[in-house]
C-alpha cells in the first residue's frame, strides 16, 4: 500500500519549497488568542475558527461552522472527493490559559522562531504544539498535495472542535447528531507526541474526570485571633482531604473499587516501552526532578501511559496576595483531576470521590462538587484500518520504525469516535513531551511541523487503494 | 481615686452633645484606604497619618510624623500637661485589605450608619472597629475634655503606627530609639474587645508567628497527562505537610516541644471565664459553625483565649481561574501562623516548624521560608498600675462590673511597650467579637463609639491623682 516515488516525491517537494509561506499561516492562526475556557475570549475562539474555515474553503472544502451553546465546530468535507476511503482528520484550535504571563520570555501570542539548545529552530507561542502547529501539518499537507496533483489520495473530511482545553461538554452531542456525516474508515487525531526522533501512534490513552471542590466552614472569612483554633479552617480541612487521596507509602489511590478492572500492560510491552521510551531519570531530569511521585514498582512511563493518577490542578483559600493577613478563612477551593485507564468507569469513580471526600467533613461544613469532564480511557485494537500502512509511512519519512505508545493525557475524541462513529481512531502526532504544552514557553520544532507535514503526505498516499 | 462628678458631669455631657460631630470625623478618618500591606495604597497611610497629625495638633498637641523604611510613626505631646502621672496611648491607623470585596454590602471605604439586626445603629466600613474607630475614642474624648475644662487630668502621649495589620518591622526599633520620650506610667492599648454589654480590659494576649512556605516541585508547570502520577505534585505535597502539624484526634499541634512552657489557667480563672464568655454553641453560632475545632479538653473561648493554634491563613497553587486547566503546578504557597501563649518561644517554634516540613520534602523538592512576623505573648501583673481604676471607671459607664479577659489576638505592642518601655500596657477597647474585624462588613457599634469615648473620659479623670 505504499504509494509510488513518483506520485510523492513532488508532492513532498512542494511542500518542502513552501515551508516559509506555510510557517506564516500558521504564524497567523497563533496570534488569535483563543483561550476557550476564558469567557472574554470567546469571539478570539470564533476568529479561529471563522480563519480555519477561510483557509479549508480556500483548499477546496466545503466548510460549515455550526454554531454550539459554546464555541463552534468546524466541519470540512472535499468538494471534489475520490473514490476510496474516507478518513476524518481531528483537531483543535482553542489553546489553554497563558497564566503565569511573567514567565513567558515573549508574548504567548506573539509567535517567533528560536533556537532551541541544540540549535534546532522552534515555534514558540501558546498553542504551537497543542494543537495549533499540529492542525496545520494536517491542512499544509492537503495544501502540498492539492497544489501538486489537484486530487487527494483518499476521501478527507475534517472535524475541528474550540472546547478540547475546557472540557466543553458540546462536541459528543455534535458528533451523535452528525453521525452519518462524520463517520469514515478512520478517525486521524493529530494532538499527541512522539518520542524523540522515533515516530510514534498512540494507541492507548487516558480518560479523565474532573472535579471542582467547594468547601465551606465559617459564613464568612475570621480573624485568626479572635477565632483561630476554635472554628474550623476549610483549608486545613481541604489539605487534610485531599492529603487521603493517596496512600502515603505505596502511592495508590485508596478510593474504593478505584483498581477494579484495570490490567497492567504484558511484560513484553513493559520490556518495549523501557526500550523506545526515556528512563526516569531522563524522564523527570527534563522538568527538575529526580525521585518519581505516585505508585511504587512503575516506571514514570509506565505510570503515566498505563497507570490512573490523581492529581491537584489547582488549590485556592485565605489571602494569598503580597503581606500577611491573619485570616481564618470561610472557605476554600481546588479543582482536582484522575487520569483513567482502560478498564476504569469515571461515574463510578466519581461517586467514590464524593463519598470519601464527604465522611470526611465535620457536620457543620458543606461541601458542592462541580464536575469538570469526564471521559473513557480507550485503546486501539492491533488490526485497525490503516494502522500498518500509517505506521509504514511514519517510518519511511523519519527513516526509523515507527513505535506504538500510550499517552497519559486524555483525548476523549478518540473514544468517542470509536463509541458514537463506529470507527477506530489513529493518534499521530509530532509533538514532544518537552513541548511545554500548557506551560510557559510553549513550543513546536520546526522540524516537528515540516516532517509532520511530510509525513501527513505520505499517509494519506499510503492509505489510498494500492491501484490509485 | 474615683473623679468627682462635678468635673466629670459637664465633660460627659459635652461629649454626648457633640456627637454627631464626632461621628462625622470618624467618617472622614474612614474614607482614606490605608491598607497598610499593599503597596499601591503606601500614599493613602501617609494621608491618614496626616489627618490624624492634624487632629492631634488641633487639640493642643506636639505632633512629630516620624519617617520610617515603612508607614509613618506618630508621636504627640501635650503641650500643656498637667502634673501627674503619664500614659502614652496606642493606636493604629492601618487597616487590613478588603478582599474578597463582592462580599461587602457597601464600599469598604465609603463609611455608613445603619441598623443591626437589634435595630442598635452601627458604623460600617473596613477599619471601623479595627481601629480607626477605637483611636477616635480616644481622640474624641480627649477633646471632650479640653473643650469643657481646657487642661487634662494627666500628662496624655499618644503614640500611633501604621503597620499594625501588616506585621511591620519598624515600630520595634523605633521604641528602642525612642525610649526615653515615650516612657510613661502606663500604656493604654485601644485594640480589643469587650463582652457584649460588658466592658473588659484584656490581660493575657497571644503572640504570633507567621511564615510563608514557598514549595518547588518541577521547574515549570506540566501538563497534568505528561506527567501526572510520575512528577512530584507540590500542592498534594503542600497539603500532606500542612495537614500534617496537627494531630486529627487530639487538634493537638504535633511539632516537638510546641507546649513546653504552656500552663493552663486556673480552675478558678476557666470557671469565672465560663460565667461572663459565650458558650461554644453561641460563639461559633455567629459565624455558622457548631463543632468546636482545635484542641479537644478546651471550650471554644479557653482555646483562643488561653491555648496556642495553628492557622493556614492562606493556600495558593496551580489554576485556580474560571473553568479547568489540566496543569499539573510547578510549586505551591501557603501563609501559616501558629498564635501563641505565655511561656512559648517564637524562636524555638519556628525553628521546629521548619524542621518538620523539610523533614517530609523529597529531596528533589525545594522549599522556601519567608518569616512573617513574630512576637511573645504577654499577661498583665494583677497590681498594674492604672489597673483597678481603670476597672472602676469602666464599671461605672457600663453600669456593669468590669471583668478581666484574654484575647486570641496578637497585639505585640504590649509586650514591646513592658519589654522596652518597662510600663505595663491596660487593654481597653470596646469593639465585639461579631465586628467583622478583617472581614467584609466590618462595623464597629454606634455604642461602642459613644460609651467608649465616655469610658476614656472616665479612665483619664480616675487616673489623676486623688486631690487633682
Amino acid at each position: 500500500m505504499t504509494a509510488s516515488p513518483s506520485t510523492l516525491s513532488p508532492v513532498l517537494e512542494q511542500a518542502d519549497r513552501t515551508l516559509d509561506a506555510a510557517l506564516a499561516r500558521l504564524f497567523a492562526f497563533l496570534r488569535i488568542p483563543s483561550i476557550s475556557t476564558q469567557p472574554e475570549h470567546a469571539d478570539d475562539c470564533r476568529r479561529a475558527a471563522m480563519w480555519l474555515r477561510d483557509e479549508l474553503d480556500g483548499l477546496g472544502f466545503d466548510v460549515t461552522m455550526h454554531e454550539t451553546p459554546g464555541h463552534p465546530i468546524l466541519v470540512a468535507h472535499d468538494r471534489t472527493p475520490p473514490a476510496g476511503p474516507h478518513v476524518l482528520f481531528y483537531g483543535h484550535y482553542d489553546v489553554q490559559p497563558v497564566d503565569p504571563l511573567a514567565l513567558w520570555a515573549s508574548g504567548p501570542f506573539e509567535p517567533g522562531l528560536v533556537a532551541g539548545p541544540d540549535g534546532a529552530r522552534r515555534i514558540v507561542a501558546r498553542g504551537a504544539s497543542d494543537d495549533k502547529g499540529q492542525v496545520m501539518t494536517f491542512i499544509e499537507a492537503i495544501r502540498a498535495i492539492r497544489a501538486t496533483t489537484g486530487t487527494l489520495p483518499v476521501r478527507v473530511s475534517l472535524l475541528i472542535e474550540g472546547e478540547e482545553e475546557c472540557g466543553g461538554p458540546n462536541l459528543v452531542p455534535f458528533m451523535e447528531a452528525h453521525r452519518d456525516e462524520l463517520r469514515a474508515e478512520v478517525g486521524l487525531i493529530c494532538d499527541t507526541a512522539m518520542l524523540p526522533g522515533v515516530p510514534a501512534i498512540t494507541t492507548t490513552l487516558r480518560g479523565m474526570l474532573g472535579e471542582e471542590i467547594h468547601l465551606r466552614c465559617a459564613t464568612r472569612d475570621l480573624h485568626s485571633g479572635i477565632y483561630g483554633n476554635a472554628a474550623r479552617n476549610p483549608a486545613e480541612l481541604l489539605c487534610t482531604v485531599l492529603s487521603s487521596i493517596r496512600d502515603g507509602e505505596t502511592g495508590r489511590v485508596v478510593l474504593p473499587g478505584f483498581y477494579a478492572g484495570v490490567e497492567d500492560p504484558s511484560p513484553a510491552l513493559r520490556a518495549r516501552w523501557r526500550e523506545i521510551a526515556p528512563d526516569d531519570a531522563t524522564f523527570l531530569g527534563e522538568v527538575g526532578l529526580s525521585i518519581p511521585a505516585g505508585e511504587k514498582g512503575y516506571t514514570a512511563i509506565e505510570q503515566t501511559w498505563c497507570r490512573p493518577s490523581f492529581e491537584i490542578n489547582g488549590i485556592s483559600s485565605g489571602y494569598t496576595g503580597e503581606g500577611f493577613k491573619t485570616v481564618l478563612p470561610g472557605e476554600a477551593v481546588a479543582k482536582v483531576s484522575f487520569r483513567l485507564v482502560a478498564g476504569q468507569d469515571p461515574v463510578r469513580i466519581r461517586q467514590a470521590f464524593c463519598a470519601h471526600v464527604r465522611a470526611m467533613l465535620p457536620d457543620d461544613c458543606t461541601v458542592t462538587f462541580t464536575p469538570c469532564g469526564g471521559s473513557m480511557a480507550s485503546a486501539l485494537p492491533d488490526d485497525a484500518f490503516g494502522l500498518r500502512p500509517t505506521l509504514q509511512a511514519l517510518s519511511d519519512e523519519w527513516n526509523t520504525p515507527a513505535v506504538t505508545i500510550g499517552c497519559g493525557g486524555s483525548i476523549p475524541v478518540a473514544g468517542d469516535m470509536q463509541r458514537i462513529l463506529d470507527m477506530p481512531a489513529l493518534l499521530v502526532g509530532f509533538a514532544l513531551d518537552d513541548d511545554r504544552a500548557h506551560s510557559p514557553n510553549e513550543k513546536y520544532e520546526l522540524t516537528s511541523f515540516h516532517k509532520g507535514m511530510r509525513s501527513w503526505i505520505r499517509i494519506l498516499h499510503a492509505m489510498a487503494p494500492a491501484d490509485a
